[in-house]
């Protein structure tokens, strides 16, 4: 069994984005040499996520007003977490709503993807240096 | 190590449709040799979920209906994605919510669940040919 | 390929309840004798979810009056599934949306976190007995 790790690293401009990293992990499988197996990415942070959806604007736009509606910033005294000093509970609560990892299957040596799957960090609290695992198993 | 790669197709007649898949995984599992391993079922499609519930048909009404008030069909204007042209933003919110993917453990050659573990798909903007990845690793 | 397959079990106090199963994820780790590979971990129950965040107090109140707010227990009577003599539609839509598994790579013989990252069981309709499967695969 071969495998492979990379950190692919991040630091957002707005507190929430999202940075498609398709080709990052791409990359990381092809260095890997995996032909069969499968490729784990999850954010390492608890309030960011990975996810696979459409790379398209508006679809962005729709998500992030959906989560905010479900799971606002503010007033940041909603929330009991925060009493804590963080200003953050949303971003925890948002991250669960888009899961922490995705699992893709590899497949003669390439993601094995339908027409429009495309590989999400989802980023719920940035501004700050955070990171994303990739793990290449298979042979 | 080995490994099976099989896709399943369907084509529902609802929008919004749940279809028990286990039989199907099951039969790849069985088919691919594998005793000790992952099987892993995702969507190929980015308005579709794959998930694991209760094959009991008063819980899919709540699950359509608390998705439908979570995420609206209507008015599709209401959804930036669908400036577009498409009129589907709900359905790549939904599938948001009930996870593209589901990793199931192998033992003995089987799947390993649970009493009332089934695997579903879960159709969020149907009528048209779309599938269903099963990829099987292990030894 | 090693593997193993273990079970822990849990009967909690209350119907909601969060318990943090890191070093007992960790220690089925350290006896598989795998330095690298992948770890699932799931619920075997489809009222449960297996999930990463926080080990903070105020966060797990703010999760619990969440799915509180979005999937309420009471009235029963609101939810079809619950037309069955079941009471516990609501777990089955908390879980949904907190998810069922986790998937965490194994690193030099670790689980191979990032700096806040545990794994809690998330019971959604406890106080009877309920397990977790931990099944790891590599080398």
């Amino acid at each position: 069994m071969k495998s492979l790790r990379e950190e692919l690293w991040f630091e957002t401009k707005e507190r929430v984005e999202f940075i498609n990293i398709t080709p990052r992990v791409e990359d990381v499988v092809r260095r890997s040499g995996v032909k069969e197996g499968m490729v784990l990415v999850n954010a390492m942070h608890i309030t960011a996520s990975v996810f696979i959806n459409d790379d398209e604007r508006g679809l962005h736009a729709d998500m992030k007003r959906f989560l905010e509606r479900l799971c606002p910033f503010e007033p940041t005294s909603q929330w009991r977490h925060n009493d804590t000093g963080e200003d953050n509970a949303d971003a925890h609560l948002k991250r669960q709503l888009f899961g922490r990892e995705v699992v893709v299957a590899i497949t003669a040596g390439k993601l094995d993807f339908g027409p429009w799957e495309q590989i999400f960090y989802g980023e719920f609290d940035g501004r700050r240096r955070k990171r994303v695992l990739v793990k290449v198993i298979g042979e």
